[in-house]
């Protein structure tokens, strides 16, 4: 007993000790994310009565574990992570939270992120360089087809669109929609859209553009909080999120961009891409528009209906496939990760096309269903587009 | 000694019992903020290794203590708060951290915030309804006068200006100018310019407008994250804040809005308002230019000049508002709080405006140099201009 009793006391005085260590602790400035010039980055939190902080984060699948030092400021090092733009989280003792000290956050669905932008080559598409930027807009467009007079949409306009000297000229349009829990603001954010398009452009690498991105949630009208419905928490558990709706209404977001913008109405300058959810859309939507679109990327594309298997849209889909590739379109991009839990079903829609000698271009990456192989996606297929 | 002990044994055995509680607790739903029929709020988070959470919000001058459930959940009620926009945020164990429940979040210079709007008359004005929204862009714009090939600003164009029917109508434009610490999002996130004008306008209590929101910071092209340094730390340390650099390139930001915009160039169709740091500009640059601007607004003015008293700008500044108001201006308003450490200031200058008979309409409204004054000075201020 007595010797419990000592090792009891020990502990006690050891927890004692910390909370008068935590009294006089000032609170100290914190720099977090830092990048070391070894390319190494490390993570800061002035937490002084924790006991346990990890960083979770996109860079690893596992958390990294944080230690303290005598201030209270916990630290971890990550070894050189590859170029990329990283989102992570700190777990404070069971509660997660964004680094305080790093104001450069982004929504994921319903979970606010910090963001890390790790430079070097794979990344500098994502990054802002010194090269002219285009203009990004929300608005508000009607569509009759799904009975909403207002559903707000996101749209880049190339550098030079302003131009006086440019009053006349036309632009191409690619229209690129989102997956499951996404808006008309993820290709933006999480996406890095307008700094894709901003540094292809300025390399000469993708031809300036018009890239629109509308809200893929039919029974919505816009973001989490763009609406009437007010502050309200994100979900996806939306009705008509494949089921074709959407897909139906599209003509109403390219007659709006057409009579808004300086487009060229022609499908040679017409393009469609999307992810997940908005390669289903993408697919569908092309199939169902045979003569609109001469470019369609699908990225990690959901291939299945969920709701509804016996729309013509679906149950007839090999027939209407037969119909735009009868139209030779310039280009049919398919990419997935190899860890995509869709994986095997991209494999079934490739061997669906290749049954019917329907030509396409496939790009199979490293890695699952992420924003790091959507960015990718978008960094390629928009340098393949509106050149032939 | 025994007594001391048994004493310890009893605290350490309270310790050990919470952490063995702790390693049973399952992750609950947590819903934060809650608004209760009541017109009550109740905060809440997980956080069961806390010993002390409070929420710390601009709807009261102390932090909110919170109490832990048996789950691990803190709660603190907040009893019916006055309709407002609210910001909030939780100090866990000397850790602040925005509400991890709630993805509606703001930065103010340098941290992020979790939003909170209580409904009602008063905060009417800054929510969404169901009426015409206008479309927001951001663009970048030369200034040959601050030596940089691109600044980016903010554009309010207001419901109907993509209208076919409207193709030849051209508006009146508000420039909307923010504080210290602020830049060109500031006036859309925290001030909900967009939201304020939407309501102003569907009830006819504010003419159709174009509202332009730049970049004051003349040692700066773009708001934090938007320019080639990256994801850097905000900061007010900034050179050429208020000595009259920002007001002499002015004439850049307007040069360029009319060329892009459908506005009409005429100053009884021009108007100029700002906040803090935005009303020192507003002051300046309408003294500048007496011919421009029919309608001057200075919400919680700063009156003098930060680094520079002898330029022409602020030495001549009473002739110079002699020419202005020999223009006879429609509307020269000048909104204050009565808490504001402005408000002497503002009280000297408008005794200079008396002694010269300059006419003005003030406004001298409760609280601080808060963001809850400047809304409803743009609400206000908003309803008069472009009438007369």
């Amino acid at each position: 007993m007595q010797k419990k009793v000592f090792i009891l006391l020990i502990a006690l005085l050891a927890v004692g000790s910390t909370l008068a260590q935590q009294a006089l602790k000032e609170r100290p400035a914190v720099i977090s994310p830092e990048l070391t010039p070894q390319g190494n980055v490390v993570f800061r939190i002035f937490a002084p009565n924790a006991r346990s902080v990890n960083v979770i984060g996109d860079f690893a699948a596992t958390p990294l574990t944080m230690t303290c030092d005598q201030r209270g400021v916990w630290s971890a090092e990550l070894a050189a992570p590859a170029p990329e733009l990283y989102i992570y989280r700190f777990d404070v003792d069971g509660v997660t939270t964004a680094d305080p000290a790093n104001v450069y956050t982004v929504r994921d669905i319903a979970t606010t992120y910090s963001m890390l932008l790790v430079p070097g080559k794979e990344s500098n598409n994502y990054a802002i360089h010194d090269v002219p930027h285009g203009s990004v807009t929300r608005l508000w467009y009607p569509s009759p087809k799904l009975g909403m007079q207002q559903r707000r949409l996101s749209v880049y306009t190339p550098p030079g669109y302003n131009d006086p000297a440019n009053a006349a000229k036309r632009y191409p349009v690619l229209y690129l929609l989102h997956g499951m829990g996404g808006d008309e603001e993820a290709w933006l954010t999480l996406g890095r859209a307008a700094q894709i398009l901003d540094n292809l452009i300025a390399r000469g690498e993708a031809q300036p553009m018009i890239v629109v991105m509308p809200n893929g949630n039919a029974a919505l009208s816009s973001a989490p909080g763009q609406s009437p419905a007010g502050m309200t928490v994100p979900t996806t558990a939306l009705p008509h999120t494949m089921d074709g709706t959407f897909e139906k209404s599209f003509t109403d977001i390219i007659d709006y961009i057409d009579q808004t913008f300086r487009t060229d109405p022609t499908p040679k300058s017409r393009a469609i891409a999307g992810l997940s959810m908005g390669g289903f859309h993408t697919l569908n939507i092309s199939a169902l528009n045979p003569d609109l679109f001469h470019y369609i990327g699908l990225f990690s594309a959901a291939i299945s209906p969920r709701e509804n298997n016996t729309d013509p849209l679906f149950a007839n889909r090999e027939d209407l496939l037969r119909t735009l590739f009868s139209r030779s379109p310039s280009l049919y991009w398919i990419g997935i990760g190899s860890d995509d839990f869709l994986y095997e079903d991209n494999k079934t829609y490739r061997e669906l096309l290749d049954k019917n000698a329907f030509p396409y271009t496939y790009v199979e990456t490293s890695g699952g269903h992420t924003w790091q192989n959507w960015r990718k996606y978008l960094s390629q297929f928009a340098s393949l587009i509106f050149k032939r």
